[in-house]
């Protein structure tokens, strides 16, 4: 009999293949009665020599298949391995006290830790958190438990995890990952991201994969309804081959569209774009016909490493993706942090409510140096294509006329020391935060375009946070409030002359796209899989007609009464 | 010399009295040798000793003051002051460990409390929390420190504290208390609140009150500025009584307005309310004139208590406010719990962003039981005076239909079983949602009428917790993004012939008032101590002006630009 597990359909498609547990086995150490201490010596090398090999293995694969810079992780995990500054306390405690070997072991590991932890020095930091992976894996020699190494993986598999970091799926081998499931997480979790960009089915918020689903079961994966089958049937594995086949063939015909013009039925263009968070996401963008990049996250190069990223890694990036885009629109967003994305070594004062916080230009306006950094790199960039400067987070037309001083500023230094940049950099805002929306009219007047983020614009006219489960009912992205919002901003862009993007995920959504098209929304920014589909859908639609459907649905008083309407006029 | 501190200003008026800083000492106790064993439990027997007089001197004095209730907590500190069960281990440890009097106190109470609070159990909870305060008696007599006794303020004093928990200040004596200063907090924070409640002048927010100012120190509250005067020079003294005076002169007018209607220049009547939260507050409302009570907070009756109340304990209090405000209208807001307000009891999940959270109706919709009591407790009121009932948090219309279908419900089991009801009980909603402020027009057509929670409607509109420093900025009532949502609202209700009042902060500021009343504001629920001089403020006012004024400010830009024009027009 094969169980049925309902989640959230986070990245489309059909994926069929082994699980693959990405879950931290229990690692608890008891004390125990040493009766030979030599012999719990050699017991202890001998797991330290295992993991001396399996570290050198992973190590090779990483460097073969991930690159250079995620194989030094392992580098340094080796060198902690042959430091007897580690070793020597070990074994003699194991030989004076009598402990066995795991408490001697995570004795003298937690001494390392607590001690780099309490260092002001964010390189000292970092070994703390080496010594505590090194020693996970040498305490799983010694208690005869696995512990995943994702990046060992070489079969198929599905990855079945709590929830997906972006440590772990950095560890990932593309090559070999099918699909994701997860415990937690919604359409707009870090999870679900990560699975549209590689491209791979996902299905998340499961709330029971990791209790259910053993290693190595076959599980199918359907990101197209949000289920999960474990230990399918004979029948059902076919009827599923059958489904993703015809999906197969559905993408064969999307693919046909990746040169053409993102017309409407009557005739009416908008453009496409794709939402990227590192120059490595060109490729799928330009092989998915993507007409632009409507939202590059840029927070990506300040995460996952120890310190801020320099002037000159920055310029690389921005203008790889610039000249990548051959000039092609390219909107760049600056430095998004805070929230639910922390930057360890800025050490951020923890909040009550973080989305209620501190952070993306709220932190950018106060902690100069680092924006007027990413400016500088961002203007030296300029004349590598056609990029427009987008701030995130944007309340008020303060915040606003000051962000564009200090760019201002920034680039009249440049240009004085002789520095080439460009003059016709659009500069614009997200609109994200009700006020904003509200007063747009304002904004219009001196923004060069708008670009709707509905992933937090929804949850702060809900008041519900959107990574909360209990109050997920109210992340509605069709309640006739989101929708009038979403009409003002595009009223008051147009009323001035300026265009009005989306860069959430409702911009490639087949329910919202026939009521934004019927709004008048210029330039939809989505995962660069959404594409195609998206293009597919418009070519099927008229503008005039959704005009009126749009209109109609803002009279509409709930979020299910707009799913309804949409389906009465268009055909999916 | 004095020294100045420049805080918010939170509650009106001028106090000049003695600083008492209810601070919490150092408590922390380290082990020391012990030469004498016998010494050391006949000194930890005179400090038990001298905490019992004590407590038996707060206990009186809170049950001639603060009454029964409050003494009654004290009653249970003297119980756990006589248990052999905890004074036998710490006499036995300090025998035969040798262990300091401090130490063999702090080992065993821990036990205990650990002990109780592990157990699923809110009465063994509370017990933990008794000892807990006990060990901090005791101990502070071991270590020759003072703990502040709150109850027992017997002199005039300004509280200093780094804020004020509704626990602390349900010990004050209001007799003494002429003034608080905080470190932290806002307009809106709880010890804002209490003090307008109080009737007391307020300075909070000051960040450096309790690092500064010393007990025993004269200081001056300047309620009307938000300034704090520390030892005041002879003149500033002089100074500040003079304007202590001019104040109590205008007050003195303002009194003679209490029984007169709230009517502008141009014969425009308004409602001016007051928001309470127990019945003990109705004295105040009656004393200041208030034309009804806006907003009844009734939370108030779930905390600071460990179960939940009963549906008779909640019938009296309700029917008391109806009766007490003799036929003029109650609005009573249902249990809006969590976020900031927490119970215990309820074991609620911990949240990353409580604000955007599992929160008043949802609630309520979820644990039904609890709605539906006070719902049944509310409904047995209503034929005791003017009942409204206020739904808070209210997002989408199936929360409110849903809401409204349960009330029914409960309505006709009553009506069924014999109990009378009032037929004209009517229902109306928070506004506090942006959602819901941009779909005023759908909510109108089903509601009673409209309440506008500013402090959440603002926090939420501006993407800003209004209880983080860091974005205190950004908390702007006068926003023209607020303005308009307000406008949309008002303008809504009125459609349907529906009225729209407010009871956040917003209703009872002199900036606000002008504008409000412009855009027609039915009524405005405000602290009781503002009512008059705001009705003072209406009487000088021409709505037809007011009308243009707020035409113009809700096409201008920022908050800044919004108050200049109001002061433009009127005069203070």
């Amino acid at each position: 009999m094969s169980t049925m597990l309902q989640g959230i359909a986070a990245s489309n498609g059909i994926a069929i293949a082994k699980a693959y547990r990405l879950i931290e086995p229990d690692l608890t150490v008891t004390k125990n009665e040493i009766a030979d201490r030599e012999a719990e010596v050699s017991r202890f090398k001998a797991a330290m020599e295992e993991s001396k090999s399996e570290l050198q293995l992973i190590r090779d694969r990483a460097d073969q298949e991930l690159g250079a810079d995620k194989a030094a992780i392992f580098d340094a995990h080796l060198l902690v391995l042959s430091d007897p500054e580690l070793i020597n306390p070990i074994e003699d405690q194991i030989h004076s006290e009598g402990l066995n070997a795991e408490v001697a072991l995570r004795n003298t590991a937690d001494m390392f830790i607590n001690m780099f932890e309490q260092m002001d020095n964010e390189y000292m930091k970092e070994r703390a958190a080496d010594i505590r992976d090194v020693t996970k894996r040498v305490l799983s020699h010694l208690l005869g438990v696995k512990i995943p190494n994702p990046s060992m993986i070489a079969e198929e598999v599905i990855i079945v995890a709590e929830d997906l970091t972006p440590s772990d799926t950095a560890q990932l081998n593309r090559k070999f990952v099918k699909g994701f499931t997860t415990d937690i997480g919604g359409r707009t979790s870090h999870s679900a991201i990560m699975a549209r960009s590689m491209e791979i089915p996902a299905v998340v918020g499961t709330k029971e994969a990791t209790s259910t689903i053993q290693n190595g079961e076959i599980i199918i994966v359907d990101g197209l309804n949000g289920q999960i089958h474990i230990n399918p049937t004979p029948e059902l594995l076919k009827q599923y081959e059958e489904i993703h086949s015809q999906y197969e063939k559905q993408k064969a015909e999307w693919a046909k569209l990746v040169n053409e013009k993102t017309v409407s039925l009557d005739g009416h263009h908008v453009e496409l774009a794709a939402n990227i968070g590192t120059p490595k996401d060109l490729k799928g963008v330009i092989e998915n016909g993507g007409e632009g990049i409507g939202l590059y996250r840029t927070e990506f190069l300040y995460m996952g490493r120890d310190q801020l990223p320099t002037e000159e890694e920055q310029f690389k990036s921005y203008r790889e993706v610039l000249e990548g885009m051959s000039g092609k629109p390219v909107v760049v967003r600056t430095l998004d942090i805070g929230g639910d994305k922390e930057l360890p070594y800025l050490n951020l004062p923890k909040e009550m409510n973080p989305f209620l916080g501190y952070r993306a230009i709220r932190l950018c306006l106060e902690e100069q140096e680092i924006f007027r950094t990413q400016l500088r790199a961002l203007l030296r960039a300029s004349t590598y294509g056609n990029l427009k400067i987008m701030f995130p987070m944007i309340a008020t037309l303060q915040e606003f006329r000051q962000a564009k001083t200090i760019l201002e500023e920034e680039k009249q230094n440049l240009v004085a020391s002789g520095v080439q940049v460009s003059d016709s950099i659009e500069l614009g805002i997200m609109v994200e935060i009700p006020a904003t929306a509200v007063l747009a009219d304002q904004f219009a007047k001196e923004v060069d375009f708008f670009s709707i983020g509905t992933n937090d614009l929804i949850q702060y006219t809900m008041a519900a946070d959107r990574m909360n489960e209990t109050v997920s009912y109210l992340y509605q992205p069709y309640n006739p409030s989101i929708l009038r919002l979403i009409k003002m901003v595009i009223d008051a862009a147009h009323k001035e002359g300026k265009w009005a993007g989306m860069c959430g995920e409702m911009a490639g959504d087949e329910i919202a796209i026939p009521i934004l098209l019927g709004l008048g929304l210029d330039e939809f920014s989505m995962s660069a899989t959404s594409i195609l589909k998206a293009r597919s859908l418009v070519h099927q639609l008229s503008k005039q007609e959704m005009e009126t459907l749009a209109k109609d649905v803002l009279q509409l008083s709930t979020n299910d009464e707009v799913i309804e309407a949409v389906k009465k006029v268009v055909t999916f």
